[in-house]
């Protein structure tokens, strides 16, 4: 070989960390944003602490999970996630299924000695989510239910700042996250109350739920009014929710699937003693932020100092959705790896379950039409 | 006089219509804005029903109100309002003043026989304003609530949409009112219980309240934490509710004086099963319309055809606050002389005291800790 | 008369202040404007300079102009501009008419010694222009030039942030004034070469090349492509120019009555060495600034410090567009009061002058095909 | 192997397409961003129309162009860029060196018979570009230059409109694309004549010519002042333009580095007789459409019909900066295929060449003082 060209110390882009096999469930939706995250993270957030190895994938449509290890590049397939736990070269189950697969095959690959990170919500109940927490954290691997929000740089700012005491005191959280897809006549698992707990809740309350505690803190009680606007339809479409908070700051929490015109409309306000901050989740890349009582200035969140930016372009070169999966993947990679705890900044399986707490409290609120107060097991 | 000279037929701007004599109680940020639009009221909402005439404004500091008279060309002044009540030449008293001066001058005004104007809220609590209204409605003379923000262009053409089934059936309406200014140590009326009743309720609630009556309909319950941030203020700060709507509508009501960053941000939006709309006062002049899900359209409302315009600009110029007050006293004039009801577009006592049921609700609610179910008298 | 209660001094809301005979021409879009800016001086830009008596107006259909008069107050009316000029109460010609009848009556009332506000632009060429401004000056009278613009809050704030440094060294202006009207197949004057002299360069770009001047300096060459959209049109339809400063700012300004969707969209931009400052006319309340490279913060340019706020509402209560008027005139006022001089927030005819040097080097640099030096005579 | 598990067909996320060996000059900020777009091309764009095979990376310092490689999965690295060249493995030369790199290696893998990608500017003047395009299309390969912003959704979406004659004739283009960081006193090579040809013209605005090409049509001339803010610098920091098009429609040019608070602010507004469009690359989800005169909708360009949606997410899921290059490089691996031409939504060199001859044109036009035709060899 002549000076100055040299064969590559590796053809896979992972650099000189050690590999770590990944076994995931469900190849929809979020299988698609996780792959992703894997195969982006050993050559984006450069260098990865460990390299992912993408082993093998399950679901129940052969044909299906056949393309998606042919897409995504799974060395196999199964439609049967035991096989998927019970593969030797899995160091980590990928969670990506509905929510009713979220107890049994996460739970059976902590106890086979796996990591595990859940797709959310944890479970479907407070009672569930306890429960995996539980046995999944006496079992000693690293656990992450996946509240991907965390990872936008906008939401690891805002907290920054908030740490930073930019804020002050916080009065007031206003979240509401709103979608507009519940018309839909599809007839989907997320409809279905055995496969999904809930509808809205859950899938988007809960969001916005876990960036209320991971911003603000914890909420302790809740008046709730829920809503299904599509007869027959098992799960609610819609909830509204007065959240008090520990401390003095209250708000509001809401999610909708019938909000015309808002594609993924999770937006969220601070109001301090000394400031205020505000996003949308549909203009990821910009935070507001009001200094005082000076007025909102819009942060382009992509400067070289700011959260994430230095796996990624120049100022101004803004990122997207999918971007939120590669840094929380490098973020659990790192904790397997021994670098940082998978807390505060990932939510743990304890924040899965103090969000289906707060979930709970909403469904228990609807029926009582009392302010239900969150009390949170240890 | 040559030909093509003239004298004009009035010096004062009236046009031929008849006069109304005009008392006014209050003369700080209220009574100016009521004085302007009496005074723009007769040459730009031309040619205006009525033509007012500032006979007397009252005012408890005689320097201050002397000054008053002076500016807003009043013929006379008085301290004592009992003295604006019996002027004769009144026939129209225009009650700018703090809360606790709403109901025995607007009654003694209503019994004396004049029309009646009345800032908002009607009352300190949902009792005196029911009283008001009973005694005002059974002396026979117009009467009046000041919710000015009906008379926003965007908001009449938000009604004007709503009317023609441009949305749909709604389920969702989403209001709240932030200010930032309750961080003052100054001592003003409106943080005493005595003169205020509430605080961020009865002031910036009620507005919301009102306009979710007006665009959305009847609210049934209300559940709601109230909080009051500053030790030993006398009235809440804030509030935050989950409104439920006759019909299956839902949303939330939230109120503070402490969202730094927002001056005058009364935000509301409404999802229908047929599109959006949204609003903001701190631009006034555009609603947010998403027709379907096709997404929001800025309409900036100032153009020949929408509400209002014909009294104004050519379309993009834009007007201010202060023009709710015009089209609502050139309201409040058509119908005193008999073009047309206060109802449905101005907010009759009774509407006045049907907010107050809703601020008692929140009151309640934030007590009791339970949906509290809003019941109106008839 | 009983303690407390008193005449007020003045029925008319004048205060103190000495009187001036107002006398106008025109009663069009313009002329209601001012109209309402002389009425509304009195009693919001308390206390005023001096109080505006509207003597007399001039319009040539008699019918129309008798109707004028009625509406906004004069005391007479005329056909024939002559009338006004020597009406003996006139002290002032304001000159809200078609840009051909700018030149004659304008000059007439400063020979007969009466102060002169007349609308933009000042001439429908340079010369013209010129012209008028050298005779007018001889005369000794006040003289103004109607660009409002001047007297938005925003950019006003703008003009003393620029002043106090905040802005560094300016490098670049980017001006447009977008409006979409264009297309109506109207007869008005704006079409006719003879009364307009230009078509959306004296009409829109003569406000982008005021502020301009007014914010960043003396421009010094243009190189320009102007268009007629509709065959047959007299005057242009747009145009687009780089402009070079005084200096080594560079910039663009632009105009066109052909950009749908856009009402009235005047917006700059302005990036110095040290920040920048955004503006839109469509939300005039607004002024965006980044400090540096920080990002724009939205100033709601309504708060007690900020520019003719003392007159207005508290912080967030938004003014509209006819308030610039307001402004306008109170300056005027105050200047013929002898309070300070028109130049340099108010535009002289020597400021509308050379604004006509830069419409006309459009016109020169459109036909030459060359970058067109701007001089102005002195 | 039991019933439902497999080996996956391949370990690489390839599918089926057959292989095409990747060459890439350059390693730096470009070079990321095309490594990454042939990595997310074959499992995201799925299936990829031929599978990318990194073979080989040149960069001049051993050291980071191993590391390069090795992060990247480039099977080899060379320190010359002519082993990458005669490397009998690649057959596509992806060029993202600096500008003073494009000509010879490109001719050279041109006349290898490699299929040829090379960033923007094609060349540092008109003359290079062309002397390149010609050569290349001699020899019978693919070619395209790097205008990745055609590739935006919302870029797209705006073609298919116009082309559809939704915006009716055009009249207007206003682009212009403002950075902030000319301020740095970094000495990079695009500050360098020799390596960039110019600054901010070749750089920004070949951007903004590229787009107001596809969009609207030919330019056929330019009045342009160009500015060195800094004293000693070789290349322009900043340009202003007016440039006409084939047939009426007329408009402005513009980019700088000194815009202070634009990031990455490349935005452009259309307007024509049927309406409006407008776009801003820091909200890159977003197309902005006036139908008519009806004001702007706000278009989340993320739905499922919307351009290169079906590889990404659903609605309201944004997507960012880099994805334009995943779908530039989908669209020139489907045209090397066969499935379609690289025009006329890819930009060849031909696109390349002509958007050199504008920027010659700017150049001329700022020395000469004059309107400056542009002609287009063929």
């Amino acid at each position: 070989m002549s000076e100055g060209i040299g064969v590559s110390s590796s053809a896979t882009g992972a650099g000189d960390a050690p590999e770590i096999g990944v076994g995931m469930l469900g190849y929809a939706f979020m299988g698609k944003a996780h792959a992703n995250g894997y195969k982006k993270v050993s050559y984006m957030a450069w260098p990865p602490p460990l390299q992912p190895r993408l082993v093998s994938i399950a679901g129940r449509d052969e044909a299906a999970v056949a393309e998606a290890a042919r897409r995504y590049g799974f060395e196999r397939y199964a439609t049967d996630w035991r096989d998927v736990v019970a593969d030797p070269d899995v160091q980590l189950l990928d969670n990506s299924g509905p929510n009713n697969l979220h107890f049994e095959p996460t739970l059976a690959a902590a106890e086979a000695g796996k990591h595990v990170f859940c797709e959310k919500p944890l479970g479907r109940t407070a009672d569930e989510s306890y429960d995996l927490w539980q046995r999944v954290a006496a079992t000693g691997v690293q656990h992450m239910t996946a509240f991907n929000y965390r990872f936008v740089p906008a939401v690891r700012l805002a907290r920054q700042m908030i740490e930073a005491g930019e804020l002050g005191e916080i009065l007031h959280f206003r979240g509401r996250y709103l979608q507009e897809w519940g018309t839909t006549d599809a007839d989907v698992w997320r409809f279905h109350a055995a496969d999904a707990g809930t509808g809205a809740i859950g899938d988007l309350g809960a969001h916005v739920i876990d960036l209320a505690r991971y911003l603000v803190g914890e909420i302790t009680s809740i008046s709730a009014s829920v809503r299904t606007f599509i007869p027959g339809r098992e799960v609610d479409d819609a909830f509204e929710a007065v959240a008090e908070f520990d401390g003095q700051a209250v708000g509001t929490i809401e999610a909708t699937r019938f909000a015309a015109g808002r594609k993924n409309g999770f937006c969220w306000e601070i109001n301090g003693t000394g400031g205020s901050l505000a996003f949308d989740l549909e203009r990821l890349n910009e935070l507001q932020h009001s200094e005082g009582t000076k007025g909102f200035r819009t942060i382009n969140v992509t400067e070289p100092d700011h959260p994430f930016a230095q796996w990624w372009w120049p100022a101004g070169h803004i990122i997207g959705y999918e971007h939120t999966f590669v840094h929380e993947i490098q973020h659990l990679l790192a904790a397997i790896a021994g670098e940082h705890g998978v807390a505060p900044h990932g939510a743990t399986f304890e924040d899965g379950y103090r969000a289906a707490e707060v979930c709970d409290a909403i469904v228990r609120s609807a029926a009582s039409g009392r302010r239900e107060a969150v009390s949170y097991r240890s």
